[in-house]
């Protein structure tokens, strides 16, 4: 499968790199194509990788990972044609993140009463945005059984149940998640309090000293 | 043990009744003392059982415990004289929730960059105030078994080691709390992430259909 991913950083090459891996095609999207980290990440990926803008990448993808920093999400995903999404599912793993104030991070003041999914949404009309994976580490994000077997819970909103069935099945089969251990809470406006979990993430890790833990839910 | 519970709804209620049961006296404080709710409480607990001001009550505890709601926690914390609280462990279980928008509720905007449990403590000078409790559903406070046989984790915050210690402690012989299941997350401080995560409570609650669940931590 032809895959966009939109963001250079630890989670972009994370995903970028399972992806190849699992056999598809994925280019790696940018602010600009002379990307040093992508062009790095493509010479030393090889075979079905590649990189371009953030615009050429959504235009590549069948499917779209957004690994993009919060505090320039929205950037990035205004300056992406509306007709190279449409119709498109589009998984955000973005957090509003404001690490000015030290750590723990808190919420960017313009996400206190909207998250970045809803806005992502709002801007990317046509496409079906699916927000997931933005709770967990980038090492996890990949490979859900690196942490208590995979027996451990990933939350998903969005607005269309179609596309949040498919990525979940796209997140069995590639990422080995356990099927049974998604939690659907709602849609794409559910992104509120999830996002706003992150920055207690970081609380508990910095008490565990590893990120490689994740929140089962027991009831 | 003489204790003191500050709060007449659903938690304080359940708080008080079940120190009742473990052989405590329990002193309801509320914002009167004709309060009818607590009259009502003490009427049906009998022996053990007593009733007054938030500051009576308060007065009255070795160990207070505060069960407000947020919107009108630091107002009840404020009519307390900090001579009747010096030296005492107060535990917080407020949360700064907004229910005007609707649910899940939003953290109260005062709250936005400081915790509750931050401002009881800058108010209460004297007590070691420790946060907890504040993340799962009454029921589950008093009797941790009633979820997953008690396999499930709750969050400590406050700058008194000792004063943690004797919470959880408390909590196990109480309220039947497993000893390894509590996470440190730190000084008062910590509150912050930790009381951010009640609107994502809310939401979970919402997707399962129940408020019995709660977090375990896996790694």
């Amino acid at each position: 499968m032809n895959i966009g991913v939109l963001g250079t950083g630890s989670v972009g090459e994370a995903i970028a790199s399972a992806l190849i891996e699992n056999g598809h095609s994925v280019k790696m999207g940018s602010r600009t194509a002379s990307n040093e980290k992508s062009i790095e990440w493509v010479k030393k990926t090889g075979k079905n990788a590649s990189q371009g803008t953030f615009d050429n990448a959504a235009s590549f993808g069948e499917l779209l990972f957004l690994c993009l920093n919060g505090a320039y999400a929205l950037d990035a995903v205004r300056s992406l044609q509306l007709d190279h999404v449409a119709g498109k599912i589009v998984i955000d793993l973005t957090n509003p993140l404001d690490f000015s104030k030290g750590m723990p991070p808190t919420i960017l003041d313009e996400f206190r009463h909207v998250s970045l999914g809803e806005k992502i949404q709002e801007i990317l009309k046509g496409a079906f945005v699916v927000k997931t994976l933005n709770t967990v580490n980038y090492k996890l994000m990949v490979d859900a059984q690196i942490v208590n077997k995979g027996d451990h819970h990933l939350f998903v909103s969005g607005n269309n149940a179609d596309a949040k069935n498919k990525v979940m099945h796209f997140l069995v089969d590639n990422f080995k998640w356990k099927p049974d251990r998604f939690v659907d809470v709602g849609d794409i406006k559910s992104a509120r309090t999830v996002e706003a979990i992150v920055p207690f993430w970081v609380t508990v890790m910095q008490a565990l000293h590893t990120p490689l833990f994740n929140f089962k839910i027991v009831h």
